[in-house]
């Protein structure tokens, strides 16, 4: 974003971190994929549950946000062998890492 | 977004955390928003400085973040009276406990 013989005095550090800011907000900001990631993160696991408490969110439009959070690798899927077949999500480590940060985020919005 | 009588275990402090979170990522998501608040803070606060570090945004997209930044009270603008003008940016109170979070966003996303 800023050339290399740039003569401002910002250093590569601070450009990468803002590029990581952005990837950052890139992945969570889709329209659902915070309150997603919440709900799983308190056991709301699985689609029809999130469904229940996602009310307004189309069944194309929850499949897309999931299969995107576990592209980029906030969620996994695991298929359990029931009849019928039953699929619980969970937050893998990066996810749950993501937890706090939306927590501060949301005491932040308040001030 | 859950019906008052939802049988679901969630709480409206839950609830409340999350319209939060979503009312946060609004404000911040914008597309240069993050890096326009970081400049600021690091003291690239002038239109004209914003301009160099971040030359691929045209003045009437960085007009539009920074007057939407100060309606959601995250910067302000002092005018200087020198000639010409000028106008400085500076981080409100509001703006500055962003930062913190910004950076554990950024730790966050190499994870």
């Amino acid at each position: 974003m800023i050339k290399e013989n740039s003569s401002n005095a910002l250093n590569k550090a601070f450009l990468l971190n803002s590029c990581r800011i952005n990837g950052a907000l890139d992945v969570i900001s889709g329209r659902w994929k915070a309150l997603i990631l919440i709900h799983i993160f308190e056991g709301v696991n699985r689609f029809s549950l999130l469904k229940n408490v996602l009310p307004s969110i189309s069944d194309q439009a929850l499949g897309k946000q999931l299969k995107e959070l576990e592209t980029d690798k906030l969620l996994t899927k695991e298929i359990i062998a029931e009849v019928p077949v039953r699929v619980d999500y969970h937050l893998t480590e990066k996810g749950q890492a993501l937890m706090p940060i939306l927590t501060n985020l949301s005491e932040w919005y308040d001030l």
